[in-house]
């Protein structure tokens, strides 16, 4: 699909549950690592330290449905779309599809924040040179339809 | 609040991240956690290993909203409620509250499963015992109104 | 044991793995939460944020036996001892007791820094307050005795 | 080296905490994750649920000195050689290697355990065409000899 960015995962051991497959809660750290795979894959970092102020990117609202069930040393592929750029947020979602079917579809929302010397957050307009990073994978038409 | 079930936690270390906060991942090991002592308090257990067949709680959609950062030793009220009982499936939410200040807002839904030998799920209808332990923490308009 | 720490705590879902039992890295955050547990109970926390520089606790050598496997909604005590305390450094140790039975022993040997601007490690010497709190626990005999 | 098998690992967000490096208790993840890529190079997994009664390889000692601390999007070299071949055990070590600067080196001593239908765990003897694939990855004397 033009503008996702995707990535393979293997599903770790540490990473099940004793019911033997993927702990939900994990779905979330690899929507992250495909992200943050992202940002690197366009020079950028999802973590500026450097920059002044720190910017990083708080989640405000998330969530993910499960279909079918990873499971241990499972290769998935997380395939991740941005789905709207605000002028302080933006949405993305990841797609896990285990080959060719779809196990899992994850939502996230990010608000662009400014970190301050105690590390408390508040929220700031998304850089220029960010938003064109973003806007090059955006889909917001493209997803819309499939759901 | 009638109904309401709730436990005291406090997050650890391990939990937050390089920003400073709890991760937003854990909120939702959070969620379960509470989860998980409401079915002891009503003196069952998520993970029925006895009963023929396994019966285990598998997710099919999660979510979660953050509404202020928790960070290291911030002790947190979950407070846990039932907003729908189906015939095979459980929908709960947890509040996040500190201080009387409420940081976030998380749902589940969950699905009754017999597992099989080979660890495959099946939905099937809740057991009558469980059942009913779950409509007494039932909060369908209560919680229906805050939102 | 005259000057021993200990707490209760419960292992939880996400903390098992497809074996069935407590993953073996989650040992080292329990060993985490009773010693965090122990700063907390004299006055003290490990993350010392406010203090001039800020004091922190980097693991130089950590180790642990494992005896008999912990599984989900196993209760445990961890039992926390100071077995030493140098200028700049403290070794403890925790017990993993379910009923009567030991289930696992940790080693964790902690180094004081003060923590730079850019979140760099320099070893400094232990404050003399939080000197005094780690000796109150010292059991360099009584361990030794026990292995 | 002759005998020795890496993989590079990227560290993950979720991996660090508030002090901004890789938790120490992460460490032991990684070092089961070059272990089990390593399975997976000679054809083998770690967990043989298909095998009749099921393999696992529970661990009874593990241990991790820290050098110098890794930090988010930090890629490391995790380098993987088993030091002994027991007639029922087997003893692996981990190096965890940034730009040629060794931050870390683990242990980790395994038992080779058939699994009862409750889970229970028997220690069994390493099947032979197992342990001919540890040996040949076995460093018994040049391991022992840098240190």
């Amino acid at each position: 699909m033009p503008g996702e960015f995707s990535i393979k995962r293997r599903i770790q051991f540490a990473e099940t549950d004793m019911a033997g497959v993927l702990h939900f809660s994990n779905y979330f750290r690899l929507m992250e690592e495909v992200e943050h795979e992202f940002w690197r894959s366009v020079g950028l970092t999802v973590y500026m330290r450097d920059s002044s102020p720190h910017i990083s990117w708080p989640r405000v609202s998330v969530q993910c449905e499960y279909i079918a069930p990873l499971r241990f040393e499972d290769e998935v592929d997380l395939r991740f779309v941005v789905t709207r750029v605000g002028s302080k947020s933006f949405h993305f979602e990841v797609e896990f599809v285990r080959d060719d079917e779809k196990c899992a579809h994850g939502r996230i929302t990010a608000v662009c924040c400014a970190t301050g010397p105690g590390g408390e957050f508040s929220a700031t307009e998304i850089p220029k040179e960010i938003r064109s990073k973003l806007e090059n994978v955006l889909q917001p038409v493209e997803r819309a339809r499939s759901h």
